[in-house]
């Protein structure tokens, strides 16, 4: 068995030595720079992963795990243009760095991208599953975006909904991207089933270690500016339980940072922050993540590979709950 | 053997009968907006045609037609966003109804459709070829597309590149339609690649009439207002031979139209149409559509089946090249 990070070196190199050799340039060069920026891969490397607890050969599945990388970075690429976000991973996102339009095409280039490299020999007998799965999650995706959207003009949007918007727009894939890596490798439906519990439970966890970090991360590591889904009023967890638990004086402050127009952006922050600390929201955030965190480890419990095997999902989990960027 | 009118009612029916139950509305309603909208449904017919060639029970690929005309839907929400076109089918576009980013996503969604669509009830025999030439297809449309706005800043556009262009954006689609039919109903591979040429020359044909109709059309009969490729300076077939063949003053009154930021409608339109009948860019494109609809015979005639049954596919064809709309 490889370590994950072993996995990652094999997927990025796989990556990297992708020829879009197709033309025109205008529609691939974007294609070939979103890729060139980098991330964590954590969906192939789950998937490389989830194969490799019941075959060795990870390199035959290097297609679908490179699909299932494509698939994600098309979908920042489209919310980076909705949402209207300057900039992803320290670089200019496609539509700075070309224009719109480019972003829109581009990104249904690399939706069909995906697609063929998902069935790019993929065995028939495993073929239809995987597609449908795959379509499902992407469907489910669009569906978690457009929750995500229908939130900025609400203020009462409930816990619940915030936690089926993230299981949508982010758990799923991850999930899917260790499901499909089970089923090709020979899993038994229930071990599938498992793993794809664990994602689930490990991306919603995920998201909300990320809404976490946005406020209270460490700002000498976490690479976006600490404060910005602050700055943009953006419907975190954080967000939506001060709205819910605030009392009134507070809530009354925090509406009026949520309508200021004009205002010092070190100010609202701290200000915000100061609200949040008040009402208890990063406890109870932090709770969460360990609620979601112990539910991914009893879904992997699970699963009928020997607990050595499971040893570097477990380790992958705790590294990503345990992160400061 | 079904007729066409017969085949359109078929699709149609199915179509007006698709539910999309899934949520969120804000989603799913603009798909069901565009699918409302109607339009000739050319592809999911030929589909259903050229199945027609070799088995009787249409019914049994209605999930692949429509999944062809979900994908076609798709890409004219995508396109109208990125032309920035307020009408479609004389009802207003996605983006004029709700906003871009609903037409950016719901676009995005009515792709992933259109492959569960076109996987569903497909026979797994059938299955990976299907999917691998609907995959293919939809990539050369987006480079297509590419292309056709790259040519907006170019006034060196050579034929063979427009030719090239709508191929691309156009033919594909029609050829990669009947191509499927064929494949479901169980036809040969030189039958299937002779209906997949057949619809690619009749792709470039149909193009060419729709540019030769935007200037040559009977206002009357003509859905669109005449003259429309013109004052946007659309790089059609007429402006290319138009900007190759005109003579020194030609070119220059010509290119003082397209330079043009003020002007009276009415008044470009009937200069250029002027300039595009001394230049002789409307017989060209007529010739043109002769040429390719000849060859789209000539494939057809080598397809394996009697002649009868194609009588259907050649009425059609006919009925396209002859069209007022």
């Amino acid at each position: 068995m490889l370590k994950s990070s072993e996995l990652l070196e094999l997927i990025n190199t796989h990556i990297a030595e992708l020829a879009f050799a197709r033309k025109p340039q205008g529609l691939y060069a974007p294609v070939s720079y979103v890729l060139s920026l980098g991330g964590k891969r954590i969906r192939p490397v789950l998937m490389l992963m989830a194969y490799n607890l019941y075959k060795n050969d990870v390199n035959s599945i290097l297609n679908q795990a490179t699909g299932i990388e494509v698939y994600h970075n098309y979908t920042l690429l489209h919310d980076d243009l909705m949402d209207k976000a300057d900039r992803r991973r320290g670089k200019a996102t496609v539509h700075k760095v070309w224009n719109e339009n480019t972003a829109i095409l581009s990104g249904d280039a690399m939706l069909v991208l995906a697609y063929q490299f998902m069935a790019d020999g993929c065995p028939s007998a495993s073929l239809k599953k995987v597609l449908d799965l795959f379509s499902l999650t992407a469907l489910e995706i669009c569906e978690g975006q457009q929750y995500d959207m229908d939130f900025e003009a609400r203020l009462d949007v409930t816990e619940a909904e915030y936690i089926e918007m993230i299981r949508l727009k982010t758990s799923v894939l991850l999930a899917a991207s260790l499901k499909i890596g089970a089923w090709l490798g020979g899993a038994s439906e229930e071990d599938a089933s498992g793993l794809y519990d664990f994602g689930m439970n490990l991306g919603v966890a995920f998201q909300l270690k990320d809404d976490w970090l946005d406020v209270y991360g460490n700002p000498d590591v976490f690479g976006k500016n600490i404060g910005g889904d602050i700055l943009c009023n953006k419907k975190t967890y954080l967000l939506i339980q001060a709205l819910e638990h605030a009392g009134e004086e507070q809530s009354r402050k925090l509406r009026r940072w949520l309508d200021a127009a004009e205002y010092e952006p070190a100010e609202k922050i701290a200000s915000v922050k100061e609200l949040y600390d008040e009402i208890g929201v990063g406890r109870m955030c932090l709770q969460k993540i360990e609620e979601y965190t112990a539910l991914a480890a009893k879904s992997l419990e699970k699963v009928s590979v020997p607990s050595e095997a499971k040893a570097e999902l477990k380790d992958l989990m705790n590294r990503l709950m345990n992160r400061e960027v």
